[in-house]
């Protein structure tokens, strides 16, 4: 099966990225250098929150497509006060806001990239922006070979039109593509368009308290542990 | 000023890889496959005298986007039988279209951008698309960051959205981004627009008798012979 598979797609927050200690060593930055005392995991979960409700409206066609760093930056605007930083002043918001073009890779992702970037073609399928994927990917060794996502498709995941439009734009069938993430919702609506798919185990994405994706719930073409374990399995040197 | 620029845009064809020798070699191939004698390089210059007419429409809105591989596919199979190529099955035209995305560099091109990645953002701004840029890159190491250009603007350069929507996606005014070409006219057409200018001086892209830009006919922000003298310039290790 793998040898018609020739392009594989990576959700990024919490596949190929640890979101939330990155965001969480940011805020603890911050925070200090204005005097402020936070839970800076609890200030990194109540934005991450806010990331589904922003885009929901963008998915249904309430709201045109608006790239992830605006819906970031009104989430952080919306929250900031509660956390006693209502008095950041518009250059420490912007550079928060970009914290999230810095977060650091799981330990295996990059060493795992550059094996699974030897057979195949490997790209995002985020929802994060291309300035984004392209800023994060080089502070944390990302190789991709193109960015692909919500932003080429104006359109977030998991709505088909994101998936659909990186299939099309490599010139692939949707089975030539095999989506990897951690999270099974966006591996169920890829396989429903036909792509391949790979669950990677990622049990404190959410910190050590972490219910959600802890297994694989369908059936997957592949369950790892880790990007190794993938290039292992896929015959990656 | 180099210091502002953040972002290097490339032309590909003739500034990044030989084109005319590439496809030369690849026509000789199946020409020598089916016992037909031909001129290579003359099969080459016609098959490229037909990529600005068939923009033409779509620059000009009375045809909509249509990627570069359909457009190179209309142009080979308007001249194979004039060079006694009519008989080429379906399976023989796919495989020389798809020449397109396994031309080779430049003998300085894969060295010069891994040490231009080193400082900069690099992408094709290539009329090329996606699929195209993607394989070429793997086929002759150009570690582009992301690919923009014409696909990602559904337009093709020199119209202003091409340039602009590059720009936008990395979050970049028009003048933290350099156009990097061989050609005097693309490199107008984004000065025009405010981004700054490197002309490369490719003197034998279209062979040993080439006319035209044989030198930079505007004041650009460098002029340099190849990407290791740019690389010196912008001071990139």
């Amino acid at each position: 099966m793998s040898n018609r598979v020739k392009a594989l797609f990576f959700d990024v927050f919490g596949t190929v990225v640890d979101w939330r200690n990155s965001i969480a060593e940011e805020i603890g930055q911050v925070a200090k250098n204005n005097g402020v005392s936070i839970d800076c995991h609890e200030f990194a979960d109540k934005w991450r929150s806010l990331y589904q409700p922003a885009m929901a409206p963008i998915r249904d066609g309430s709201r045109g497509y608006t790239r992830l760093d605006i819906l970031h930056r009104e989430n952080l605007d919306e929250i900031l006060s509660g956390f006693g930083l209502g008095d950041l002043d518009e250059s420490e918001r912007d550079s928060l806001n970009r914290a999230w073009h810095r977060l650091a890779g799981w330990p295996d992702a990059s060493k795992g990239l550059h094996r699974l970037k030897s057979r195949f073609i490997i790209a995002p399928m985020s929802n994060g922006n291309v300035s984004l994927m392209v800023d994060m990917a080089k502070h944390s060794d990302l190789p991709w070979d193109t960015v692909l996502g919500a932003e080429p498709a104006r359109q977030y995941k998991p709505h088909p039109q994101t998936y659909l439009t990186g299939a099309d734009w490599l010139d692939l069938d949707p089975g030539e593509c095999m989506m990897v993430a951690a999270h099974n919702g966006d591996l169920v609506a890829a396989a429903e368009l036909g792509l391949k798919t790979a669950f990677i185990l990622r049990p404190t994405e959410h910190g050590p308290g972490q219910t959600t994706d802890l297994k694989a719930e369908a059936e997957f073409d592949y369950v790892c542990a880790d990007f190794l374990e993938l290039a292992d399995k896929l015959g990656c040197p």
